[in-house]
């Protein structure tokens, strides 16, 4: 650029001018057909599947922000006691992630204190046993290292803490009519980047409609009520072993917009799966369940509570979504990459022309000039150089014999 | 490559040859600008939006590392009782998402046992009535099919469980003073990739200032604490219908980061947002309430409880983030890109050039070559052929008279 | 195309005709060394990079479904009282996200009143102190305005509310037995687009293994249970001090997989941090903390409550995944990808060949041909411009003697 300053006209009439390249256009019906097929294919691939399968000419949101609430109904008769909603489903706020209780090992009326232990692991004759064992962790408090009697025939050593201790050997049958509850899921989504607002009621369904559909995959697709037996067959579980053991079920919500339709269309796609899938394979602590007190007091101030062994079927709603819609800027880029691309198919066929084809030498011969350093170096003019250049085509004829796989780099 | 073998050295030579295309220089004002014109643009496209808007000389990293701890503060009054944090927040633990509840109906004295539905759709005249429900849900028990006085008036179907039944059709007001809580929030985030560590709490900020500042988007735009009032109102909400319903508000905190700058430019951008968007169109289930009890025990060992129905607002804080770091790799990568780009202007120079400039047939004489399969088959020689190809560009004018749409495949 | 009605055999062959750039072969020994040492560069990038490191030839699922169940197992003592599970963890349902308290202030036998504040800041000598300070907010309740005997020795406004009020001032010794706890994790991941399913509990591990391993770096790296001091100590915290004022660590399970190996090979690495890092070095509200009530009832149904202000570590479990599997589509993509980014070489070469090789000057000749506006005017016949242009490569030499970054762009 320095170069220019003092004839400046005559760069400015360099810097404006249009290079392209030089073409050799090859008349012959094999390599044009092949030409032409490679670039339709090209021209499919991105029209079927960029364009219209995969939706280039969009852009994508798939930063979708969700509320999920819950509300389960149903009631249950266990250990005599009919149960509701407030006593079965923990955590009560009704929010995306809720457990159902199925089982209950209870253990009423737990003091501070000095109590054999339940577990029979700890059985002992005398204190000694208890004192080797003191460095162990135990299962229901603190061990003192004395051996105590257990029951009429049994001793075991002793522990501090809330007596008497749980005794979970013990199993109690699960609640079977959860099976029947209901679950209620109100989901409310947006898209930020479109502010596009929609709820899983869509607005076609009534409101006498949601009080007595229950979801399928054939008729209620829709229907944001959930049976809990008909969720755990969708997942392809077996209620009872999952009411005994306990487990983590997944009910998945998709919401695949294409926002360049009607807003109706866009809805909700549900699916089951079991989370905890491994837990089903494996015999070492299977299921899910967790411990969890009520606290009461005497009228003296003391505390005493009841222990609760929960055996639970937990539910994750996850939402997930990805929403698109038209825009320039990824329409214009995939564009171009689709017009570039077609290029791509000159690569085969200059390896197919160049190598394969009747009279290949020709075509080398057509499309490769040469020039030789040493030509340079010899000449004194451009204008024999030139000459010689044109001379070097017609004798190296060796230099065109190599194979395709050395082409491709070649010419790529 | 196996031909190579025998004559290794000539092989060597052709080897460390360089290709290069052959170009034509079209001296024309014309399309001289244009091609410099398009040039620039594409220019102008990388260096302003890909370089300096969308920053793609640095490596991102969205995976954030965040915590939340939030605390609410604020005394209501309600039911003749003074309402603390431990009252009216749950969960309790204040994390990312908690409910403040806003409006109770509370049942007191629960027993399991036998009582009439409050529900009014469940009214009877006889046994039959209620026999003929039994199959259906019912709301707040477990249908023995008998018909009982509901109060002086009223029959309606007896149930088992946790009597007296609650009755919800009375609505309270909402706590009002829940306008003037504050919720304070603290948030540690951390970019893995770059391990850059920051909270919501500036370091400019001090101890005296966070004890009285109130969040706004004017002169408070780092103040952790924010007015429940002021979020609903950001959120475009109204606070007494959210109080009366209950709803899903959503405290979103952006950390858009550019760590080639300063540490301290890394800041927190606050958003509001209602969640549950949807509750507020649709007349069927609006907003968010949910039931839980507290258990207690007479000195008998009989337990009851007090049945809560809660209406709440629940808050979710949502943190994203997004930072971005100067790297060598990706401004390689999309400097290749742009460069290569620039080659992309002469598809649509070619279609100028070649189809409405003046002189077109005397650029598209220059610009291709021609050598068709008949000169291949009847060419003795190299010579031949190439004295044939060069009269066939002067002869085939035919060839190039097509449109430009159909240039654009050919030349790209 | 239009032009095509009429004659369209010759349209026909027209288009099935195949094009390809003229080349010129420059036979030089450093410019066809550089050429192919930048050939090679690129080619060892793809294969290194992008295939074998970045594993280009996979389809990738990141979108992990995970599940996480958690246990922590072990016994202290504080306040002469055995806590266990059940009383000092909380959200007691064993997800993902647990609080291990190991600090309480209790408060006990709360009830609705009128006390004096135990606030300090709220000393008053008389009732117009109060009075004024009544549209603050106050720590534990309403303020009435009065001013009541707090000690023998100090006056306090009165509050309404929860009385007595809570004393947080005085600091009782964490729970110390928290750091020999133990956290059970148990992990189901699946990555659906794989549908793969592993958990974290291996094939190869046994049931008496886990009964009494416990992880490290080293040789446990496998082993489900986690003892509190060792998660601490990992994320490179002091127990004690996280025990006194709280905090939250994040244990991550990071699950990276090739698919294309055996299923055994793919396995967790869990890793640990401290979640909230900015506690550490604000000294505006440390640590974490919060309050929570257990509500009792007296025979004539007044109700009470005990008010506790736990300190604790948080404990938030995050999960990961990033698999891949072979693929053909991303496999031939970026096979393409290589084969056109070879081609970028020729940029380079090109500037050095025009402006920096011995000869440059008879390159330029050989790699240019010129065409102007002025000759196309000018000429009647195609014969004469062709001889016209070149002459005008041997003419304007001037053209050819521009810098490399202005050839960057031209030749690009």
């Amino acid at each position: 650029m320095q170069q220019c300053s003092g004839k400046m006209w005559s760069c400015i009439t360099d810097f404006f001018t249009y290079e392209t390249t030089k073409s050799v256009v090859v008349k012959s019906w094999t390599i044009g057909i092949i030409n032409r097929v490679v670039q339709l294919l090209i021209i499919t691939y991105f029209i079927g599947w960029v364009f219209l399968y995969e939706k280039a000419y969009q852009v994508r949101d798939t930063a979708i922000e969700s509320s999920v609430m819950t509300k389960v109904k149903g009631f249950g008769e266990y250990n005599n006691r009919i149960m509701d909603v407030a006593d079965y489903v923990t955590p009560t706020q009704g929010a995306s992630v809720f457990c159902v209780i199925t089982k209950l090992i209870t253990t009423e009326n737990q003091v501070q204190g000095y109590c054999p232990e339940s577990d029979l692991k700890l059985k002992c004759n005398s204190d000694v046993d208890c004192k080797k064992l003191m460095s162990k962790p135990s299962s229901n408090g603190l061990l003192t290292g004395r051996c105590v009697p257990f029951n009429t025939n049994q001793k075991t050593c002793e522990i501090k803490g809330w007596c008497p201790a749980e005794i979970d050997e013990i199993q109690p049958n699960p609640m079977m009519e959860v099976e029947n509850f209901t679950i209620f899921i109100k989901n409310s989504i947006r898209f930020p980047r479109f502010n596009f607002t929609k709820g899983n009621f869509l607005p076609n369904i009534k409101s006498s409609y949601i009080k007595q559909c229950n979801f399928d995959f054939e008729t209620n697709m829709y229907c944001p009520i959930f049976k809990v037996g008909d969720v755990i067959r969708f997942a392809q579980q077996d209620f009872t072993t999952l009411a005994k053991k306990g487990g983590v079920i997944g009910i998945k919500i998709a919401w695949l917009c294409d926002l360049d339709k009607a807003d109706d269309e866009c809805k909700p796609t549900y699916s089951f799966t079991r989370l905890d899938a491994m837990s089903a394979k494996t015999t070492v602590s299977p299921g899910y369940n967790f411990r969890y007190a009520k606290y009461f007091q005497m009228e003296n101030g003391t505390e005493y509570r009841t222990l609760l062994k929960a055996y639970a079927i937990r539910f994750d709603v996850l939402v997930n979504g990805d929403a698109g819609k038209f825009d320039m800027i990824p329409t214009l880029i995939n564009m171009v990459a689709a017009f570039t691309s077609v290029g791509v198919g000159t690569v085969l066929c200059d390896i197919i022309l160049l190598n394969f084809l009747k009279g290949a030498d020709q075509y080398k011969a057509k499309k490769f000039e040469e020039v030789s350093n040493s030509h340079v170096q010899s000449s004194n003019s451009l204008y024999r150089s030139r000459d010689h250049s044109e001379h070097s085509i017609k004798t190296d004829e060796k230099f065109f014999t190599d194979s395709g796989a050395f082409s491709i780099e070649r010419y790529s």
